[in-house]
């Protein structure tokens, strides 16, 4: 209830602040049996990592996972016991005096005011708690949700579909991990990758920060996940998405473009894909009445900018007293190539868990 | 974890077909102490129903709500007692008949298909649990939150922005109940609502429908409501608004445009408003870090034309052998307006959850 | 959180007061496919109800439900969709009158102080949500879940064990359900029944009340059943029980008379049952580590005597000034005849709960 | 829903095996503003600390926790920040080869065989998560939570109360932590403490172990918390301590006495204790209606003889073959001592969660 659990039957719960002792959390409800293939959850936060290029901050993280919990040896490796994952990260880079000189400002579009006015203090290093750095539990949850999600022949994948106003020319859909990371921007066409590069190091050298969308594809999902009403399919993926420290708009499918259009045109239409029933186009996002339908599920996600810029600024003390401000520490100019991981593993969270739910819907279950 | 419960503190789940017995549901949580006002909510179903304007179906619900319990009589009326309320609204209007034709054939952009494909079975009439007519219990509830929120000084409004292209010339902002509910449309912008109107007439004419936008404001949310990380008071919205049956995109604060700018113009610079700490643009929607700062909530809801379309069509039966389709029984041709109380409604019952955690937020609590 | 809630998976959530509308209630999270025998449901009412014989309350109730929604007819009946089943139960004989004089007074070892205390107001009329009445929608819920058991093979009994000190000579084990019903005092030892409705009869007199003690046995329970650390299945188990209105004490297979045993001779050896592997004895009680062992599961639930009684007496009222009180209503000398069914339909809902749970439990699921 | 959280408003998440890497948990809604004493938590555990003497496991850990998380430096020591509390607890004395010789062994009453039939596979060493090392976490949440009580003015005490048949000849009553940690068995009747010392040793001697019984007090606690219905303030407390591993009866009040009276004698008649209405007995151990009533709450949990004996048995292997067992590693003859510190522990999480609870109950909160 304090909000740091996420999921159902299948559970994350994390702690940390940026420049605390160490970030980590619990997997409950990881189901027994997974050989866990460690070395891809790392590759994971690799992704995640900052400093994996100049587009990004340059704080400097291991991010090793240390693992506590949850498995047994086997002959290829560990395997998961069904008992909780337990994990942490160590902040090896936490530069707590970094911060001191905000002890009694607020940093505009940050946290600071809003966990002041609602806990009556606050951590100031790095933002405590409201920082991103958080997310690095989520990105190792997520790496083994995509785990059990390969096994029942799913893929998630993301990508930075635009930068500011410069967007790829296609429409989404499914793009291979290799095509997206051919490019630190993480955008799979070359060419606007290039654009999107230049257009993040102008906004870095003028201190200035840039956001953009992502568009996050799963393919592979069977037709039956999600609940009715309340927790619709799409209503998890949306609290995922917006649970993300940037978004400021989500989209399915057809998206705002398919508000514009008529039902007549709207509509996608059943047709006989020979081995199961699909539709003739995906409007509908891959997802009917809150249920999956087969189809690619297809969300974009826009992400403002970074709210720290290396710009000279204002802002007021606690007293609502005027203060020049300047932002300091180590911050990206751009977040979404860091937020590709970020999407695709609050989304592997969300599956994982309606995977299992599902498991719950007939009084015979079928494998 | 089945899907018909909604909000953690204050809870409400939902039970009902479109044309079973009856629709209910049971708000739990609901403080002690509260002198309910029961006009006030079937005035919201009011607005909800079916049939106010030639805008909306023919379908007519009396719409009266049974109260079962959760109250005793005091001088002026029902009081809380924190008891659960138990309620239900008679299905008066049910002709399940109208679906027989169906029995078969899944209907495109419906949940026929996928509730099918979870369950094994599923409910033929009217779209069973999947009917939009679920959203009647909400109001139920929403009502009875807002006159909670009433006793904390935040009011909640949404109207129609945008029908298809057509679309309000102003910037979000609260408009009065009485604004928005002067035109059947629910647009308090006189000149637009009409040409709305017109668009809606003729698309009804055609058979077809349109979708648009909502845009939802909330004021007087103290700064401090929210929770950090995953329940994001944003992140509940979000999945709020995503659990209304059309939804197909959502925007908080400076939306998709806040996406396109750079932080030095995004930021909302704090300013001294005497009484309390305040920012002076609001790009944030009035939440920062997931937890409200105090400034107007904003979001932007946008919503798919109805799948039912009274034009012929296509699709498959069962087994995947092509059917002829034609839409039947009675429907909107837009439903924006009838989706305004929605909104509201869950709206309505995030904040009021999110009122009472943050009581359990600080050792001391403070009223 | 309001704790109107009960179960995970299978949830039952309740509302209404003794003398109020109706009570009622949702279970939410039933399979889709279970062919609904509605009869049997009002069986295990019946079994419930006041007035079946001289040694309950004579107020009379038809206690019918009203069911709302979750089933389609298909040729035999009903059957789930899935959907959220809603239900309520008139309350005919409410005589709220009755409770007048109680307004100000809080009766001995009743509710009405403490709700009093915790709300800032109460409804007076019969103990309100406080009353056993609450226990109605139970029954309801726990029938449903009886029929998802016997789909799985599993079969739940209780008996009185014990009315005060008249104790059957039998160690605790399943007895038909039969056996049990021969006798209005739902003991399945005849003699011992005759005793105990003796007692009954002679405390009834006195307008006095007694307790005892009830065992339930559930059998057929697979191993594997329970969740490790906190939710294991006998703390559900034992949390089910003590939400009944008037428990006092609960023990697990050998219970009291274990702790008093050396661990040499309490332990239960391992023994092959051809088919699987059992215990030669079943000191567990059928749980091992939290979970079931294939064994008989075997409680011992021991209730208070009932508070209200038909002797003058002595209380305070709200000021704590002294008023004399005499006990009136309509109400039972004894609760264990018709404790029976409430302790299995609380028996049924965790097992069930934790049938659904238990598919959740390893990567590949086999049924 | 994997059983490894407890709580709703405080919640406690725990992870780890007895022969894993490290145990610990994330404590989520600790509210901010607690000065935490991190000395105080260190010696709670070194109340459950093995070898404290000779009655207890040899088995020696430091048991030092590692803070990561949720605390802010002020001037006189660590003060939360409403963030979650992350901790860990190495397993610094974790010997796995012990418990080779288990693989294909199940050892009777323990869960070696449940936790195989429910996940397919098992941890062998050490009982894995089984393992009653997992409460070393509980004791670190408790820790806190009984500082949250003692700003609200609740204490929580807990004592042996009978070693098998050695009994204190008092009924029970709060007892200061001073009198009951006096003698290594924590009984705080100094001769019936040495009796019972006498008998666990001579039954260390002979390879066994045995049970007894724990009474818990908490007092203070204010009239009005508890929740009605399902989570009764009393149905919390008996799933928090069948939580724990060797529980087999609990007692509330007058318990087992209770069942045997008649309701005129057994009801507890209020009367003005001037601040406050009180009882002039308390057989309903401080709870009625499921909701605290001020007078002390009074519970009594018997514990089973420990499973592991010195002694030689027989049990099953996987195939059902009969195998020749004996107890190795290092176990408590008597858990009863250690226990005493869980016990508490556990009171104090769900009395810190209801206290939270109550903050929601009525619309005007009052502190």
């Amino acid at each position: 209830m304090a909000g740091n659990t996420f999921g159902t039957l299948f559970r994350l719960t994390t702690f940390g602040e940026s420049h605390g002792y160490a970030m980590g959390g619990i997997v409950d409800g990881c189901p027994a049996g997974l050989a866990l293939d460690l070395a891809a959850v790392q590759a994971e936060l690799a992704r995640r990592r900052p400093g994996q290029s100049s587009l990004t901050t340059s704080r400097k993280e291991a991010d090793e996972v240390q693992w506590m919990s949850g498995t047994v040896e086997h002959d290829n490796g560990p395997v998961t016991t069904g008992a909780p994952l337990g994990f942490t990260i160590a902040n090896t880079a936490a530069r707590p005096a970094d911060y001191d000189h905000l002890k009694n400002t607020f940093r505009p579009s940050h946290a600071d005011f809003t966990y002041e006015a609602k806990y009556g203090l606050r951590d100031v290093r790095g933002g405590g708690r409201a920082s991103a750095r958080e997310t690095v539990s989520r990105v190792v949850a997520g790496a083994i949700a995509r785990q059990i999600l390969a096994t029942l022949g799913v893929e998630v994948g993301a990508y930075v579909e635009r930068v500011q106003d410069i967007s790829m020319p296609l429409p989404p859909s499914f793009h291979s991990r290799d095509e997206v990371d051919a490019h630190p921007v993480r955008c799979p066409h070359p060419e606007t990758a290039a654009r999107m590069a230049d257009r993040i190091a102008d906004v870095k050298k003028a201190g200035d920060t840039v956001g953009g969308a992502i568009v996050l594809v799963a393919r592979g999902v069977p037709a039956g996940w999600g609940e009715p009403v309340f927790d619709r399919l799409h209503a998890d993926l949306a609290k995922a998405m917006w649970s993300l420290p940037a978004t400021k708009s989500l989209e399915l499918g057809s998206g705002l473009s398919g508000t514009l259009m008529r039902g007549s045109e709207h509509n996608d239409k059943f047709v006989d894909r020979g081995d199961r029933i699909g539709t003739a186009t995906n409007r509908s996002g891959g997802i009917q009445g809150g249920i999956s339908n087969g189809e690619d599920i297809v969300l974009r996600i826009g992400f403002k900018p970074v709210a720290t810029v290396l710009q000279p600024g204002t802002s007021v003390d606690r007293e609502g007293n005027p203060v020049e401000l300047k932002g300091r520490g180590r911050h990206d100019p751009c977040v979404l190539p860091r937020a590709v991981p970020l999407v695709e593993a609050m989304a592997c969270l969300v599956l994982v868990d309606h995977a299992l739910r599902q498991r719950a819907a007939r009084l015979t279950f079928e494998a």
